[in-house]
């Protein structure tokens, strides 16, 4: 990405309290929503008047037209959602303002996503209406744990990868949950033995392999770096932003398992990898610390090798020589717990934790970290990623 | 917009069948969806490979993962949907291509929409959704027609519009439709008395004034100028393309009526339509021929104050003076019969019919037509427009 005065940068980041599924019932969804928007914009210090786009993915209901009067917004000038792809927009959502922002289309962008899945319904439960139009509902395949479940298998079986290396990203994000006074399992901490002794959800997905079902919002405020410059804040440089899918994808396994074989134990983000980084200007080893999406997590040891942190084959030694862990590891990840101990808000959250990792403010801080990888969500199409920079 | 080596155009249009809604029952709205999008493809002669991106709005369920695999895509890299405004998002979608061409994100874009109302429901009915959350049903406003149609009695009062006015923009629209073999009133005059003599579906929209409920789809392919050199087809520029809403204006008076005063009789577009003049570097004076979403025909009225086609007020004389009438009127509207005669694509067609009258191929051409100014769906938050051109 151009590096010129329009290139953008995330000045603001904002969110509401975090809390397992059902726990935020005293006001609507949409107004839990709006209070993380208006939280990210006064980071910022942005007025709301100034605000002239919005973004977000994955079908979110708290609708951008709306959020507009809410916030007491003037003039808007982008409204979009990335389409498809579930948890995968949650960079996406990054991605898209930043093409308002780089075609000139709208000046200060807020991506929001605000889930609060006791007002709505259980993304991880059976779901009545996936059975439509849908090949693998016939087979016994639900809910998501059900359907990249299979994925899972089959990359433990090709890579050699055991149920050690999956509990090595499940307690190393618990580890830094621990340390989150926002994370809901902040004062619950997870040792080896409970991990193992936990029941299946789908194997070789175990309870704490899968991610939390929370009640929350999470919003990020995007702007050019001209417009940076007189805010008051740091400014987090967006090195490059992208969506994208291979062929044959279609919903990915949530759906369709339809993927190319060699892709089929993947998380369709090798090509956006390779992107992401070229786009960037900056490789794998340049990252100092990383967000990556964690449903499962299994996913996130794929997306070690997808992302090429390792070679394909070696995330099971990566994670068991603690590469992932904080503070030490080569690659601390999920460091304010991540999907799996901190909340489920789409991505969203992991994108915040990106910001506070590069602004010097996280709780599991890795000291002088100056870029930060950010994954949408695995497996699904469109993917998406962000590396995100400080000078 | 620039007009540098990554301005966008249009380089192709593709469209279904269009029939009365139920008229396509014999294969799925998404298999119709795909046949506009090859369409178009085959129209630009660019394959399938090289598609990038896809955009749409108002929530189509042709999901673009799917249509990515449905004709045998390779890299996407780009999928946006406009987030709100129903049809609003038309020339929206559009919008959000340039968006994607202009940052970089991807190449080939294909905006599409398709509705076959016979296979999903009858978007001019009675909604029970739409009755959660909102603040209007109360009041005994359930469809569009009745939610719009408080908002064209208070634009006719203020601005002394009668009935003729409207019959006027039908009429003429369907004089259009009587010389396109596509539209679904290709075969079907209409007389004055006729209209005059058909029932109220809401005071003051009779049933003519309503736009049809029809099955089809759109499908146009966008590029940049610089791929479109190397194509056998004449491309038509996109001068300027945007998305936007005023202050308070919500989900208009679809939802909410909680629009400022001064703006509650007008379709939303008035800054709008100021930037997108601007930045294309026309005036209203300067347009050729224009396609004006008419989901009901007092709309088109509002629009042409609203785009300064005529001064506030003076709508009913511009159109009773043969303003909008083809081939002599100062301004041709709608020139395929747009949706009160052509088909209701939720304003793809019109902009298809755009290309159309800019490559000369109109089954209503207006000679010489060097620039065309096509709207998104009116009174909606966000609306949207387009201008399109040709040397």
């Amino acid at each position: 990405m151009s590096r010129g005065n329009r290139s953008p940068c995330i000045v603001g980041i904002g969110q509401s309290e975090y809390t397992k599924w059902g726990g935020i019932m005293d006001r609507s969804q949409f107004q839990v929503t709006a209070e993380a928007v208006r939280a990210a914009l006064a980071d910022a210090g942005i007025s709301a008047r100034e605000v002239d786009g919005f973004t977000s993915f994955s079908g979110d209901a708290n609708e951008a037209n709306m959020m507009h009067v809410a916030i007491g917004g003037e003039v808007l000038r982008f409204s979009g959602m990335v389409w498809g792809g579930g948890g995968g927009g949650s960079a996406g959502g990054v991605s898209l303002a930043c093409a308002a922002l780089e075609s000139g289309q709208a000046d200060v962008v807020v991506v929001y996503r605000g889930l609060c899945q006791g007002q709505s319904r259980r993304f991880g439960k059976f779901s009545g209406t996936r059975i439509q139009g849908n090949f693998v509902a016939p087979f016994g395949l639900f809910a998501p744990s059900m359907m990249l479940a299979m994925v899972m298998q089959r990359f433990m079986h090709e890579h050699g990868i055991g149920p050690e290396a999956m509990a090595e990203v499940a307690l190393s994000s618990r580890a830094n949950a621990n340390r989150n006074p926002n994370a809901i399992m902040f004062d619950k901490p997870l040792t080896r033995e409970q991990y193992f002794a936990s029941r299946w959800i789908a194997e070789p997905f175990r309870l704490y392999d899968c991610c939390l079902e929370s009640d929350g919002a999470c919003a990020v405020v995007v702007t050019t770096r001209e417009r940076a410059r007189d805010l008051d804040v740091k400014a987090v440089d967006i090195l490059s932003a992208a969506m994208g899918s291979g062929p044959g994808w279609g919903q990915g396994p949530l759906a369709s398992h339809n993927m190319p074989a060699e892709d089929y134990a993947s998380t369709n983000s090798r090509r956006l990898a390779k992107e992401l980084f070229a786009k960037a200007g900056v490789d794998p080893k340049d990252v100092d610390v990383a967000q990556i999406y964690d449903h499962f997590s299994g996913l996130v040891l794929m997306a070690l090798e997808d992302y090429g942190f390792c070679a394909p084959g070696e995330s099971g030694e990566f994670v068991a020589s603690g590469g992932i862990r904080w503070p030490d590891g080569k690659l601390p990840l999920n460091t304010s717990g991540g999907q799996l101990s901190e909340a489920y808000v789409h991505g969203m959250n992991l994108i915040l934790e990106g910001v506070r990792q590069l602004r010097g403010t996280s709780s599991s801080q890795v000291a002088d970290a100056r870029t930060c990888l950010v994954t949408g969500g695995l497996g699904v199409s469109p993917t998406s990623g962000v590396i995100l920079g400080v000078h």
